[in-house]
């Protein structure tokens, strides 16, 4: 495989930096082709990178947490791994970064580090953007794109247009999926359905999203007919969050059901396998993490409530992201001027 | 019990009006005090009528269906038994409405000939926008009352404030709450979050509406921290339908995770009763179905895929809203004019 080097923040999350490197050593045993560095306060990187061949340190003596101001913490704290990380991507030093850190100091940083690609607009270059995206499991045993997942809960009917390109592109590009079906999030399916924001996408998203599919509801981020549903990041923030919720209700009133007789027990011993798998697909781990799209260089952000198995995932996608492509397939699909 | 009268939809949902009509025989036996008034084509209510001491014919010779567009389909059908339902309830023929059918139609009827209230604003009587309410069961075993649920994508901040007040009066009035905890759906719980429309509503929210309690998340429709979620229809009626979606794709990826071996089919067998449990909660036949608040009527909407438990419920749902005052405790909580 190709030669690839991804910066990982090795604080980023709830868990200690010691299930990070954990994840690090995984992901470099998995990729021969893989080269880290570790974005971290001396005494959490430095041990471990001496004793890696293929790791080297970024020092970054500063740590932004999950309770800071992401956008004062980003501005404040530069010598934090998150800043550093996105900086090494800037300047061509890492050819990605991954962190389980704030989702918010993440997109605050790599848009005034990474920074966003740059649209040609009525004769003038405007930034794009940059969008927040995840790939959730479907019912028909594939996974849907949502986008935009939270980074801009107030946007323009251009900006939803944008993101279905670049959420298009990051499923044929990173996902494999060929003509990529296009759905605008609405409150019903029908072409007249939606809010007077949705309903002023629609022609737009008509003209120029290829695969445009029409409206679609909440059901489908999971009913696997569309491959791609996009929305502002209020609304994609209140549906992936509305799932997550739901997923865990549905696993507590299980065990709970389970629990309260013997017959329920026994069948909870012999279904533990299906449950760990359940779980396990849900809880997002086996995919990486969120990638923010349209900006140039790969930033991808793992759950904050991370594990060995996320981060060793997270690093792998964020090299395979690098390998394939993605920030220029981004570019290309909304037609980038630079 | 007091004695009420209950106008029921016999043509409403997709099933069979067979199915309907032995929901309604169901409600008759569980509550002696019930009147129930059917509304269908004759060759559907008569027969049943002329059998059931306690029911009454209305002949709606016309039908609404779930395809139908609801404006045009209420403005022209003014013979269906959606709109001769609610009329029924403005005439005081019956003190509410449930129908199964589409609920476009049934809320746009509702608003049409029920009338929803008026409140006094700047000097001016105004009419109130009335908002489908619902409540979904969370993992602290209680309900959840989520409004706006989709009647209306586009609103003023004030009608936000208003449904708050109105779905807090449902939460007390029918489900029992005390000092219902109201949350304003948001992309995160700290104040400052929110869409510019969801930030705006926020003051509002804190100076007029009782148990506010803050922004919350999609998660927080099943976590049980709020007694009362509310929302603009657009993103109620996104965050439901993704709750919805996920709850399937749950139900499904365990029966196929079960099936793919002879130990999880075991565990199937086993888990049967909780699985069914499990379902009948997610179903929301338990509970009636969805309330238009903001009538002068009581008017009750079921799931279009029905059911007899669900029309049974949905009809002593009605007639225990109308005996709780619902519409007064309603008119109240918002200071309604008339």
């Amino acid at each position: 495989m190709d030669k690839v080097r991804v910066c990982v923040d090795a604080v980023g999350g709830d868990e200690k930096p010691e299930v990070v490197l954990a994840g690090i050593e995984a992901a470099l045993e998995a990729d021969a082709d893989l080269d880290v560095l570790v974005a971290g306060p001396e005494e959490v990187v430095a041990g471990f990178c001496s004793a890696h061949d293929r790791a080297e340190a970024l020092v970054a003596p500063e740590v932004i947490t999950m309770e800071d101001d992401p956008i004062q913490a980003v501005m404040t704290r530069r010598r934090s791994s998150i800043v550093l990380g996105c900086r090494a991507v800037k300047k061509g030093q890492a050819d990605g970064f991954f962190s389980a850190g704030s989702t918010g100091a993440v997109t605050a940083a790599g848009t005034a580090y990474v920074t966003p690609f740059k649209v040609e607009l009525d004769g003038r270059r405007s930034a794009i953007r940059p969008c927040l995206t995840n790939a959730l499991p479907n019912r028909a045993g594939g996974l849907t794109v949502l986008c935009d997942m939270g980074a801009n809960p107030d946007v323009e009917p251009m900006d939803v247009v944008r993101f279905a390109q670049m959420g298009a592109a990051y499923a044929s590009c990173v996902l494999g999926i060929d003509g990529p079906r296009v759905g605008l999030l609405s409150n019903g399916t029908e072409d007249h359905k939606g809010s007077a924001f949705t309903q002023s996408c629609f022609p737009l998203m008509a003209e120029n999203v290829e695969g445009f599919a029409g409206n679609c509801e909440g059901t489908d981020l999971t009913s696997g007919h569309f491959d791609v549903v996009v929305c502002d990041g209020f609304a994609g923030n209140v549906a992936l969050k509305s799932i997550e919720g739901a997923a865990k209700f549905m696993m507590q009133e299980l065990k709970s059901g389970l629990m309260s007789s013997v017959r329920g027990k026994v069948a909870a011993l012999l279904m533990k396998p299906v449950l760990r798998g359940l779980k396990r697909k849900l809880s997002g781990d086996a995919k990486g993490g969120a990638v923010l799209l349209g900006l140039r260089g790969v930033v991808m952000i793992g759950h904050g409530a991370t594990s060995v198995e996320a981060v060793k995932n997270g690093t792998l996608a964020c090299a395979a992201a690098a390998r394939q492509g993605l920030v220029d397939r981004v570019a290309d699909s909304m037609g980038a001027v630079a």
